[in-house]
């Protein structure tokens, strides 16, 4: 045969040394997987692997799991997985909405000594966001109404930090991040500013406005399919850097909105719900920079950071006390 | 803003009319997602999502999943999509390799009266098989090894079965389907034959031999890491389809297979191991069409098929009984 071949090559590991049955019934296939996967040399590996096996397993037996249904799956999962690009992963639109990174970002931060709580990055970070001095503005005039924003960085134990490295970015005055429009020749409505000597940060943003997460593909198909809506409600990211400390990864929720509670991405939590203040003094606008009129929104918002060493331990302290609660 | 936009749609569906609290923990996390999984109008899909759902979250919290664990999740379902292809299916690569399709086998075609048991379809049938008559080959000469087989279409209660129409397909020599050589001008080691009035079949074929599944995509690493093989044992694909019976996809695998117990996908049932007879008789040969020699391997094995109305009752039975095992 001259033909090519794209060869399937064994992997060169032996048969098992196990005496295993033939899985002729439900239970000896999961049993026979679970014994093989004790073969696996990682002990977290093993770990993980079994206890998705069995939950895997449990699901299917427990929903007797039809054939049909088990293709619809398999072709769910592969347009999932085919309408992914550089700069949409709807895979984790698929665990945000299925609550996943929430319940993630839940137990890798746990909220301790009145530090700043933690919510989904999501889709829209960028690392291009320009350099903002204290007191600039991240977005442009014209894309949306006028938002000041300004607080101090601590520590859990009060003490203020200094030069910790803000990012934030959010949706203009329509509910799109500058990322979503075709064409985007600079950055918008996204910076990079640093805490001063004592802590405090102080920009020029717009009110962002509730969006729906991409609702053309399958994850959008599913939600549907489930009766639920695929708004998120209008937040301003940020996420602080400071050496020694925890990276805090957040967002605040200005109260109001109708979509808080439901939030198709699980991401706000009752901390990181603010009250946004009316401003209407023409000199206090000119004073913070905005260009036109008397009126803009004003949040005042301190951020706590975790030390490092305390953001662990608290880590740690939370995982064990999960696991207790529902043992594999 | 002229900008095109690939416009991000609400789907329309309004807040819930829950009362929900803010997930602020674990627990609230899955708890909204739970409720708002209630208002799913399809009973069926709101069962299956509470389940997924469910154990999902259970997977994370006993795990104690870390950020970075969830994303290498992330970035290796991303892979196993984008490496899909018309004639690619990792998807169900990594359901045979995680049990998950011999589960729904099993739950899906449960044996009752003696009827042949079913095996995972695999990824390497096409429809497309030249249909051959009883006594011809499904193989060129050359191909491997000369094999006979011959036996019975029944019913469970001994019935011939006349007319059944019987799909098979194998590798060659050299553990390769046709499908999976870069140039197929035609098919190969596969062919579709209908048994007589008798319900007898028997073609010329050539003995299977032991093949890796795919090992150069993320399956194929995911079993390395967990010091898994990736052989299966070598094997007779059959789908045999008759008028009020239920459609049988199964395989033969003849014994002394170092890899039978330890089959990569869970394929093979201790019923579905067949002895391969010696024979060495030139007229034998002759007169089974066998071009050269007088030796080949023969394969006597009849084919019992269900009545469609038993194989549904024994499927709702069988699935009630694996719910009961394992209560949502």
């Amino acid at each position: 045969m001259a033909e090519e071949v794209d060869k399937a090559v064994p992997n060169g590991i032996a048969p098992p040394p196990l005496d295993l049955p033939y899985p002729d019934s439900p239970e000896t296939i999961t049993d026979n997987l679970l014994k093989l996967t004790e073969l696996a040399s990682n002990p977290r590996h093993k770990f993980l692997a079994k206890a998705l096996i069995t939950h895997l397993h449990q699901f299917v037996k427990e929903t007797s799991l039809t054939t049909d249904e088990w293709m619809t799956a398999i072709q769910f999962l592969t347009r999932v997985g085919q309408i992914c690009t550089p700069v949409r992963q709807e895979f984790i639109l698929l665990s945000d909405t299925l609550g996943v990174s929430a319940l993630v970002d839940a137990i890798n931060n746990p909220p301790v000594n009145g530090a700043t709580e933690s919510s989904v990055l999501g889709p829209f970070f960028t690392d291009d966001a320009p350099d903002v001095q204290n007191g600039e503005s991240i977005a442009s005039e014209g894309k949306g109404d006028y938002l000041y924003v300004e607080g101090q960085v601590l520590s859990t134990d009060g003490t203020p930090v200094a030069d910790a490295v803000i990012e934030t970015w959010e949706t203009d005055a329509k509910g799109f991040y500058d990322n979503q429009y075709k064409s985007r020749d600079h950055p918008e409505c996204r910076g990079r500013l640093r805490s001063d000597k004592d802590g405090r940060f102080n920009y020029r943003a717009v009110v962002p406005v509730a969006y729906p997460i991409p609702g053309d593909g399958p994850v959008g198909d599913m939600l549907v399919q489930l009766n639920r809506h695929n708004m998120r409600p209008n937040h301003l990211h940020l996420m602080i850097t400071a050496p020694g400390y925890n990276t805090l990864v957040t967002a605040f929720y200005p109260d109001g909105d109708e979509y808080l509670s439901s939030d198709a991405v699980f991401g706000v939590k009752k901390s990181l719900v603010v009250s946004l203040e009316d401003v209407n003094d023409e000199a206090e606008a000119r004073k913070r920079g905005f260009a036109k009129g008397a009126s803009f929104k004003l949040l005042k918002r301190d951020i706590i950071l975790m030390p490092e060493a305390e953001a662990q331990k608290a880590r740690e302290a939370f995982a064990q006390e999960q696991a207790k609660n529902a043992p594999v």
